[in-house]
């Protein structure tokens, strides 16, 4: 691996926020910067945004030149190609060539990552499954996505979208998701979800709620009423972390691995999500699998994303580098 | 990897049969016996019989001395150690120092590996999923395992167990598992659980059934009711094909393979349980996952452990080979 002097810049494309920063070879953010996306406003806006924010942390960051532009979004995509397809959490983005945008905005070599896949391999690099020969990722955002590294490598897939964690199966035949099927992951513990949910309940509820004065109901709207007891807010969000506990243990099971790190906006909630899934990890899942796992909010915290764009950028310099010798 | 000359012997103890061939550097199975494993006998008299058709094997065979030994065995276990640790479809088995009694009997070295483990072996190197670079294995049969080869090596795991595919959670608050909980993968799709359902849709049922008249129930008397149009038999089979239909599409989601192999007992149903798995996962998984995929029948059928366990055994000579060269 080629030492790397210049910093990278990296674009994290999610469905709420877009965020953006400079990033050094160890790992750390400059010129961070976080705005909504603003999903109406359609790909060519935002987009337009997106690049201006760029300019915007190259030059707070003050480091010089880039070497290179890391691009992570939500998927379906092709990374090999770098276009965008169809992000479910993204309508109207069909077919967006991201990497030839960026190119020629910034005249540097881009390359794009699945959001998650880029997460795992952060946290890889830099954070909580730093070192790790087996690791997950499970993002609780917008949407439920995951990474995974094996054998100390990131595992792509054989369709190049690694692991799709959001769409494991826990309810047969309960909600809808957004892929169709009735009853995956991402229908009960993306943070959409539980908002929608929760406004489900608050309306169907016979009992009065802290959340009944709210216009729009919010995923952290409902883990601040758990907090301070609500009844119909505590229901909604113990189904979550039960059925999060549960996909937590089926991936411990299936994958054996030594780490786990949760991330995105839903762990903001901290133990009141960390601590049942831990317990239904231990009461659950095969005891020798159980006894070898860590199980992590992300260590990048919600920078996850930008850092790990951008140690596929320097990846991406590297394996090029070393085309180009060889 | 040093050139493989003498062959070696390869011992499957299953939960329902004991298995034993000697095998050759290419794949091929000489001398090749099966008998029951009549569990009710204890370790001590199994084990004697299973060394005893060892010798009849490599008599049989007539290929002159073995190199190694490899053993196969439901887990869990300490492969690394070659100690039997108490197999759930096992009982009695709680501390069998396996490796050191077959090389004291056989005076090579011997090793050990989960069943499931060693069939995915012998797929990836002989079978179904040769030069796979992402591959799962899924048996179906006394119990349920797995097996999977990531980055074209084998997965074992962060605590040596790989996958435990037969603990993904299908139907929650379902049927109690053999591991304690309620509605693993396992309590539906095994030919013990397949055989247990029938039984009791038997008892509770109103229409009449061509089980009526059996005194016990195998799953493969299931399949065969099925093939006549028994009712009760279909109603059981429908849901076992769902299930697994279910399980897999969860593989195909997570792991995005290139091959998934379906092999055990269980199987012997064909295309009775192909087709319906097939279709859930064109139906249910995320299309380029689904795109990605084949999902297959074991190439090695019924000899599929006793050829992994052989695998494992040459993989074992050459790795100790290299260590005293190194």
């Amino acid at each position: 691996m080629a030492a790397q002097t210049r910093p990278v810049l990296a674009l994290d494309i999610g469905g709420t926020k877009l965020a953006v920063g400079v990033v050094t070879g160890d790992g750390i953010t400059f010129g961070y910067r976080v705005e909504p996306t603003r999903r109406e406003e359609g790909p060519d806006a935002i987009i337009a945004r997106l690049l201006r924010m760029g300019h915007e942390a190259i030059e707070q960051a003050g480091l010089g030149p880039i070497a290179a532009v890391g691009i992570s979004s939500g998927g379906p995509l092709d990374a090999q190609r770098g276009i965008i397809l169809g992000p479910l959490n993204l309508p109207e983005w069909t077919y967006v060539p991201i990497t030839d945008i960026v190119t020629v905005e910034f005249g540097v070599p881009a390359v794009l990552e699945n959001d998650a896949t880029a997460a795992m391999l952060g946290e890889f690099r830099y954070g909580a499954a730093r070192n790790a020969d087996i690791a997950l990722y499970l993002t609780l955002s917008t949407g439920v996505g995951g990474g995974a590294i094996v054998h100390g490598a990131l595992h792509r897939g054989a369709a190049g979208n690694g692991g799709e964690f959001g769409h494991l199966m826990v309810r047969p035949g309960g909600r809808r998701c957004t892929c169709g099927r009735l009853g995956c992951l991402e229908g009960y513990a993306s943070g959409t979800s539980i908002a929608v949910r929760a406004r489900e309940a608050v309306s169907a509820a016979h009992a009065p709620s802290v959340l009944d004065a709210l216009e729009t109901i919010r995923a952290e709207d409902v883990v601040g009423a758990v907090l301070v007891g609500d009844e119909v807010a505590t229901d909604i969000w113990n189904e979550t972390t039960a059925i999060v506990g549960q996909a937590v243990t089926d991936l411990v099971n299936l994958f054996e691995p030594e780490v786990i790190v949760l991330g995105g906006g839903v762990t903001h909630a901290g133990d009141l999500l960390l601590d049942p899934v831990l317990r239904a990890v231990a009461r659950d899942a095969m005891p020798p699998a159980a006894a070898a796992v860590r199980i992590e909010f992300a260590a990048l915290g919600d920078a996850v994303c930008v850092v790990g764009a951008a140690a596929r950028a320097f990846d991406y310099v590297d394996e090029t580098q070393e085309t180009t010798n060889a």
